[in-house]
C-alpha cells in the first residue's frame, strides 16, 4: 500500500462517520474496494461524474478534517515511535536470556507493543 | 481533573478545530478557562442565554463528532495500555541491574514510553 493510499484508508477510518451516507459509500467502493466510477455509477444508476463530484468532496472533506484536528498525523507519530520501543524491546528480550522474571516481563512488552503498533 | 472534565478537554483538543470559530472561543473560556457565563456574555457583548446556546451547541458537536469517530476512546485505551507497557518496562529496568547494554536499553524504553504516555 503507498503512502497515498494508506493516508486515504486512515482518514477513512478516523473521520468516515462524519460524511455523509452516499460520500462513505461512494468512497469506501472506490478507494477500499478498488471499484472503478464507471462500476459504482452503473451500481448506483446515476451518472460517472455525479459519482466522481460525490467521492471528491468526500476527499475534500477528510482532508480538511485532518488539516484541522491532526489526528492521522499524531496516530502515524505515535505508531512510529511505538515501533522504536517495539525494536528495543525485542533486542532487550535477547538480551535478558532465558532464566528468572526479566524474559518472562520482555516478552509481555514486546506483546504488548506489539498489540499497540498493529492497531 | 474529573473524567467528565478530562473528557471535555480532550474532546476539545481533538474536535476544537472543527467547530465554528464562536463555539471554541467560549467553549475554551468556560470549560478550559473556567470563566462563568456571565463572564463570558458581558466580555462578549451578548446574554448569557446567548453564551449557554452556543456552547451547549458546541458540547452536543464534540460528543456527535466522538461518538461517530471513537477518537478520544481509542486515544484513552492506547494510552491505558502505554501505563501498562511503561509499568512493566519500569520492573525490568529494575531486573536488569546496572551491567552491559540491558540497563541502557531498558532506560531507553522507559524514557521513550513515558514520552508517548505524557502525549
Amino acid at each position: 500500500m503507498d503512502d497515498e493510499t494508506l493516508l486515504m484508508t486512515m482518514l477513512f477510518d478516523f473521520f468516515g462517520d462524519l460524511l455523509t451516507e452516499k460520500q462513505r459509500e461512494y468512497y469506501d467502493l472506490y478507494h477500499n474496494e478498488d471499484l472503478s466510477l464507471s462500476e459504482i455509477a452503473v451500481g448506483a444508476g446515476i451518472t460517472r461524474q455525479g459519482v466522481f463530484d460525490i467521492i471528491s468532496r468526500a476527499e475534500k472533506s477528510l482532508a480538511e478534517m485532518e488539516r484541522k484536528t491532526g489526528v492521522v498525523k499524531r496516530w502515524q507519530e505515535t505508531r512510529s515511535e511505538l515501533t522504536r520501543a517495539l525494536g528495543i524491546a525485542g533486542e532487550l528480550l535477547v538480551l535478558c536470556g532465558t532464566d528468572g522474571q526479566a524474559p518472562v516481563m520482555a516478552r509481555e512488552l514486546v506483546r504488548t507493543l506489539e498489540g499497540l503498533v498493529s492497531e
